[in-house]
């Protein structure tokens, strides 16, 4: 495997690219090297491909020279996707970025990877349609980066995630061959899944070209509620009474640490008494909503350790009750420069054991840690606030991060909801799902990319 | 590969199950021999494991041996996916038939493969959950049949299909090794997504011992609605119409041909006018159905092409509103004696289209083919009722059957939906998905089973 880059694959790529396309420049290897982890590697070469067929060509050529590839679309990934540790070329996928094709009575769209998630998302509501994976990057991140990690966000809980609404997608394979697999149709098992093996494969699969997603119709109203809990156990037991009977579009929690930092920044608009807070949203037609948020308000009226609700009667008050999630990142970052943020997940059941976890790894390994997200499919994000600079610090927080992924999987969960396996989580992997399915995942690597060339170093510790 | 069998292999096999599970007699063979489709094929013996390490003895035994496997449930499939065709062991999981977990705070249940949907369904509903996916034949078919062929049924257009209710799998491998795969998290993107490899995958990966499948809140009432219309393409269009702003859990139609074969059974009770039917159901709580239930008949009233509508009061009018769906197939063989049923899937807004080519190779070909079923998601299925002994007969038929899959495929639809491709559909994979699909396919059936002995003949024309 090449690390680095001969003058005559640069000008082999630069044939392929034109000139102004490659770049071997400091300052461009420099953009291409970090993501949002805190992991930084240089590449030997960025390179901007305008076409599939240019994407295609291009893998030929690195595949015969056996150059590593790493696809690239904002970097905003978490755990390292998009870092080149093993040096080679980036493929930076931004130019890609057309929205082909919307239709809204087969309700699909057909995007490159390089669209924003958000302009989809904007683009698909003026024709009335709805598409609903919504990760916290979604003004910035790309279509391609939320297919290879599988995006998720606060919507999941009713809508899912991203392999929920692939419904097929054009690769171009480690060897420069291209495959499209899925269907435009509703339904489709013609064969195996194909799809859903390169959905969530974070770029060691094959390069994204195309992605055809399907879409919703737009819900027409929102209703929304702030619950401040007597405390985090009350909160997880009051997620699964919710359950039970709701299917909520929105359903995140702040546990009692997270709520003192947002409190630094909000102040008296949080209800002082509040151990842990709810937000809860219901969607969907006008009437429907009306009635369900009805229901809610009286399901809430009964339910044991709620201090108070709020109810939002316009857009407005809906800004107001997400003003403490809203707030809980830029305050965390008051505390201490660096976080570490990571998405497990546990059965729903085992919230509360979850969040008794976070709070006594804080105390233990004395770190500020806290819990807050999508309590409504168990994907809770725990933060952990330190100082890269303190290397005492960063060794408990170490510690505690260990600590946390051990007591998850011990209660039936996954290390990953969203952001991925990357760098940062491969070394957990066989412990979460097994060393057969790693082999297994292994075997399926080498299958499609048989010389490790794919994004080599990630969800695997191991070289390909 | 090892067609047959020798006796040191029945011995070593009776060892591992006991000499009562283990058959080579004739009339045991022959009751594995079948299928739903009209294809026979004589396994060398049938072996009844009790357990998942039983199973996993058997694969290891059989691989050593070279001899092909073919897992069967209830032999209920449509495309000949249980029929050992290659000879060999059928492996039969009808003792692995237990309910191991039912967990109404999770919403998950645990099955072994010989487990009966409709028990599963019944099970589950008395603790007021709801597991979706219901194929024609649930009432007798099996969880793990479900999961090979990833069997859908009317709910899918709301609910899915089986696909989306699978969380994790335990699945033995060709060479006898035990795999788990999934999360009983709601989210998890830990490595490739294993689980939906598998599902759909007709046993040709592996042998599925035991799923985990997510649970719904029971849904606490429903509406149905059957709307008589001119003619078919006033059906397509208003299914259209009513998928842009409504999400009903069935979207069942009947074309003129269908209804003229159920009027042989019902008379009068159906709308004589009739020139199409679609049967509608809104599903979910109490005064969210009662609000949209009131939409709907509002939307119905002023629609194009509507000849009447019907509402069901209470649950015996709802039979009754049924009653034409469920009196076609008995009907049809009323008129001949074979049925060739098909689930071909075109996009929404290709219905029309279909149904045009449909009626129009009917009356080409001289065959009685008509179009029935769950036009919400697109996946009809047309029926073709023959005499086998009829030679030139059955010519026709073959010939129509493969000018509706060349019309489908023209319309960027697929040959199936939910049946799977099985013997049948073989010779059709490559013109539906493309030959680089079939070629990554079949490297990925290899890497998993080198030897090519797990169901083979199924899915690929050519031997793996």
């Amino acid at each position: 495997m090449e690390k680095t880059l001969s003058d005559k694959i640069i000008t082999a790529l630069a044939a392929i690219v034109g000139p102004a396309q490659v770049s071997t420049a400091l300052e461009e290897r420099l953009c291409a090297a970090y993501d949002g982890s805190s992991r930084e590697a240089m590449p030997a070469a960025v390179v901007r491909p305008g076409s599939a067929d240019e994407v295609a060509r291009i893998m030929a050529l690195l595949h015969e020279a056996r150059v590593p590839v790493v696809a690239r679309g904002a970097g905003s990934g978490m755990t390292g996707g998009a870092v080149p540790v093993a040096g080679g070329v980036v493929l930076s996928l931004a130019r890609l970025n057309r929205i082909l094709e919307i239709d809204p009575v087969d309700q699909v769209a057909v995007v490159e990877p390089g669209v924003v998630t958000a302009d989809l998302q904007a683009a698909v509501a003026e024709q009335g349609l709805f598409y609903p994976p919504d990760p916290a990057s979604k003004k910035f991140c790309t279509m391609g980066g939320n297919v290879a990690e599988c995006a998720g966000g606060p919507r999941a809980v009713k809508y899912g995630v991203t392999r929920d609404y692939v419904k097929g997608l054009e690769v171009v394979l480690a060897d420069g061959r291209l495959l499209r697999t899925g269907t435009r149709a509703d339904k489709g098992v013609a064969g195996y899944d194909l799809t859903r093996l390169f959905v969530g494969s974070e770029g060691t699969l094959g390069i994204v070209t195309k992605i055809m997603v399907r879409l919703l119709p737009r819900p027409e109203a929102r209703a929304t509620f702030l619950v401040a809990m007597d405390d985090a156990p009350a909160a997880g037991a009051l997620v699964t009474a919710i359950l039970a009977s709701f299917l909520p579009c929105t359903l995140e929690l702040l546990d009692g640490t997270a709520i003192g930092i947002a409190r630094t920044r909000l102040g008296d608009r949080l209800e002082p008494r509040a151990g842990a807070l709810l937000l809860i949203e219901l969607d969907g037609r006008k009437t429907v909503v009306q009635a369900e948020a009805d229901c809610m308000a009286r399901f809430l009226e009964d339910a044991a350790g709620v201090v108070s609700v709020r109810r939002a009667a316009d857009d407005e008050e809906r800004d107001e009750l997400w003003a403490a999630r809203r707030a809980l990142s830029p305050a965390a970052f008051d505390l201490r420069p660096h976080k570490m943020s990571e998405d497990v997940v546990v059965p729903r059941s085992r919230i509360v054991p979850l969040l008794t976890a976070v709070g006594r790894l804080a105390a233990e390994h004395e770190v500020v840690m806290f819990a807050f997200g999508h309590a409504g499919d168990g994907n809770m994000h725990v933060n952990i606030m330190y100082d890269r600079a303190d290397e005492n610090e960063r060794q408990r927080v170490h510690a505690a991060r260990e600590r946390l992924f051990a007591r998850v999987i011990e209660l039936d969960g996954t290390i990953t909801g969203e952001h991925g396996v990357g760098v940062s989580k491969a070394a957990f992997l066989a412990a979460d799902i097994g060393a057969e399915a790693v082999e297994v995942m292994r075997r399926l690597k080498h299958c499609l990319d048989p010389h490790g060339l794919l994004n080599p170093g990630k969800i695997f510790v191991e070289p390909s």
